[in-house]
């Protein structure tokens, strides 16, 4: 089953936005076996839509359009659409008395722009979105199903969740199929590929293998496809089993979720608490774990010591450790992370000390170098890293590499 | 003048990764004045390619394609354009050479596919890619330029600041184009487009306002085109004088840099220093700041206090005060503000404390409350917000209220 999206709006086009929502949009659909054949993003103007609309359903039997639905846009989506399937406007009461609510609970007078919002095509199916102003609206047309979905990421995740994808399962009654996901870390895509060859050969054909590398993470997708659920399950269950029996070690979780989520979890079923000190991620890896609700369980805090007088003050880094061996250092990093323990007294801390570059790299310490520390209450370990010249990249990788660290150091304790 | 990008790979279609080198590609391209008609993403297949190519050369004059030129996707796209552009593949020295430099650097073996880079349709111009393997192809068709580019974020930008704008600027002629971004913070789109409505109302034709939202931020952006550059910049200039007159209290700076990089720099050339006490943001902010390299000479660090023990133990912030107003309260905020500046020994420092959510809400502070305190040497004010409902949106609107507290106050300075 193939499904094309279309993203409609200048603000792509001029680069103002990212497109995040077709990413996300592309993945949902792959995992209840729908695959995208194109994604088209095109701007404001009528003829551009239909001219993609007319092509994209040459190719796909799904449509999903995002955006161009806002009341200051001219509802030009909406216009097009009705144009398109030969359909009058219509007022919608429902849509109206949905949009009245939410001027009512906010206290905000409504004006004709809003009004218009609940004007829909005569003929599509009209979806509520409860969080937002725009209606969705599905339609019909010569076997294939268009949706046309506000642009707002949230509004459209929703949507999707709720309302879109269990209607697309339905309407193309499509087969079963089962995804297991494993996340590893501290392994590369072609060594893994190496660990596991024999048993990725055999794999009956209705089961496939996905390597989805993420920046020292390489995420494995079994996924099955078939009659009955339960069958499938089972038996991808049975595939995922012989994997992890292979490659144990460098397995975080049998599940598709962030490797700072994980390691929460973890942390969160052990009763275990964490703290951090980042020097050259600058609050990059406390930021990681906090986006996560729940996470205060697990996370009391830490220290960003970006200067070197912090690093003594705030962690009590000695001043001869500094000047002996420089803020880049096995000594150095080692006092933070115990200090980290100690002084926010947590069963573990991550610290991070580096140069993230591009300057203040030297001959003996390129931009790259980073220096990480996991320390318990009773032990302390530290590592050494040699990233590239990217800032940023080198900020990531020092983050996932700290995660990894604790990860490895946890899942040995399991043994 | 109009181009399209078209972006190759599967990676993109099973929402993997998400695209954002259109974006960036787009917004380089307006800046010179190219407007992109369409972006496409499509997949790793001969015929998807070559239809998708066929139809932007209907409707643009440049397209840039990224993607699909790494060693392991059977080159489907170098072998895609010879085809398209009926060449034969042949082998190009100097860029065999170029590849051969980078395995003898990193002391790696040169496997099979790395030699097949080193393969480029013959009539196309062969650019450099100093940062990679893939080499960059520019072919030149019945009138049309079309670009192919490796889709590694990096290498591509390199490749399109440093070749293709350049040269496409010399290829079709371009008007001269100059932009000039002033940044305001802590105001509405609405309002400023109110503000300033009858500066706007006299722009001549040539000069056109942009206005770029985006999270308490807008950025307005006024594009200029005429023959002779010097007269067209007195002249946009002279505008942007005006806007920044009438609006000059919401003004961050006149240039087009994220908000934190303008605190960075005013701050720097006022020689002032910084720390931050997050609670709820959670190390957002430090991370923000902490991205732009030079960043050490303003900020120093700070303190990630995600618990209240943590927030008694490193900051100082009475018992008392926490079991009598709570962790979300102007008395709290403030006392971690002054204690940041005490202890890490700046003369400012910003703290935040607040409800994310989803849950910890309650009736008084629902989620999405958020208190946010500056301090300096010798004063401190605190502010409440009330954002909305999700997390990760709330950690972002805290940021960009934090830091635009600052900005205000700095500013004030100035007069």
């Amino acid at each position: 089953m193939l499904a094309e999206i279309i993203t409609i709006g200048d603000e792509i086009l001029i680069g103002q936005i990212v497109d995040t929502n077709s990413a996300w949009m592309a993945r949902q659909l792959n995992l209840i076996g729908i695959k995208v054949k194109q994604v088209s993003s095109v701007s404001d103007d009528a003829d551009h839509i239909v001219n993609a609309l007319t092509l994209a359903q040459e190719r796909a039997k799904i449509i999903l359009i995002t955006g161009g639905l806002g009341p200051t846009k001219d509802d030009i989506t909406k216009i097009t659409l009705a144009r398109y399937f030969n359909m009058e406007l219509k007022r919608d009461q429902e849509t109206l008395d949905h949009i009245k609510g939410i001027f009512d609970r906010l206290n905000r007078p409504m004006i004709e722009a809003n009004m218009k919002q609940a004007y829909v095509p005569d003929g599509c199916i009209v979806i509520k979105n409860k969080n937002g102003t725009a209606p969705c609206m599905w339609f019909e047309h010569n076997g294939t199903v268009i949706v046309s979905m506000p642009g707002v990421p949230f509004e459209m995740m929703y949507l999707m969740e709720e309302e879109i994808l269990p209607r697309l399962k339905d309407s193309f009654k499509l087969p079963a199929i089962f995804h297991k996901t494993i996340l590893t870390a501290g392994i590369g895509e072609s060594f893994l590929a190496a660990e596991i060859e024999s048993i990725e050969d055999g794999l009956p054909e209705h089961i496939k293998l996905a390597y989805l590398p993420k920046l020292g993470q390489v995420r494995l997708r079994l996924s099955g496809t078939g009659a009955d659920e339960l069958t499938l399950k089972n038996e991808v269950e049975l595939w995922a089993r012989q994997i992890v029996d292979r490659i144990g070690k460098y397995v975080v979780v049998e599940d598709d979720i962030p490797l700072e989520k994980a390691l929460l979890d973890i942390m969160d079923k052990k009763k275990l608490t964490l703290s951090v000190a980042e020097s050259c991620t600058g609050g990059y890896i406390a930021s990681m774990i906090t986006q996560h609700s729940g996470c205060s369980s697990v996370f009391l805090g830490g220290a960003v010591v970006y200067s070197n007088q912090l690093k003594q003050s705030i962690l009590g880094v000695k001043e001869e450790t500094l000047s002996a061996y420089g803020a880049v250092s096995e000594e150095t990093v080692k006092e933070m992370a115990v200090a980290s323990v100690k002084q926010f007294k947590t069963d573990y801390a991550i610290a991070v000390t580096g140069i993230a570059g591009p300057d203040g790299g030297t001959t003996d310490k390129p931009v790259g170098t980073v220096w990480i520390a996991l320390a318990g209450r009773e032990k302390v370990t530290a590592k050494k890293f040699s990233f590239g010249g990217k800032r940023i990249q080198n900020i990531e990788r020092s983050a996932i590499a700290a995660l990894t660290m604790i990860l490895n150091e946890l899942n040995r304790y399991e043994v």
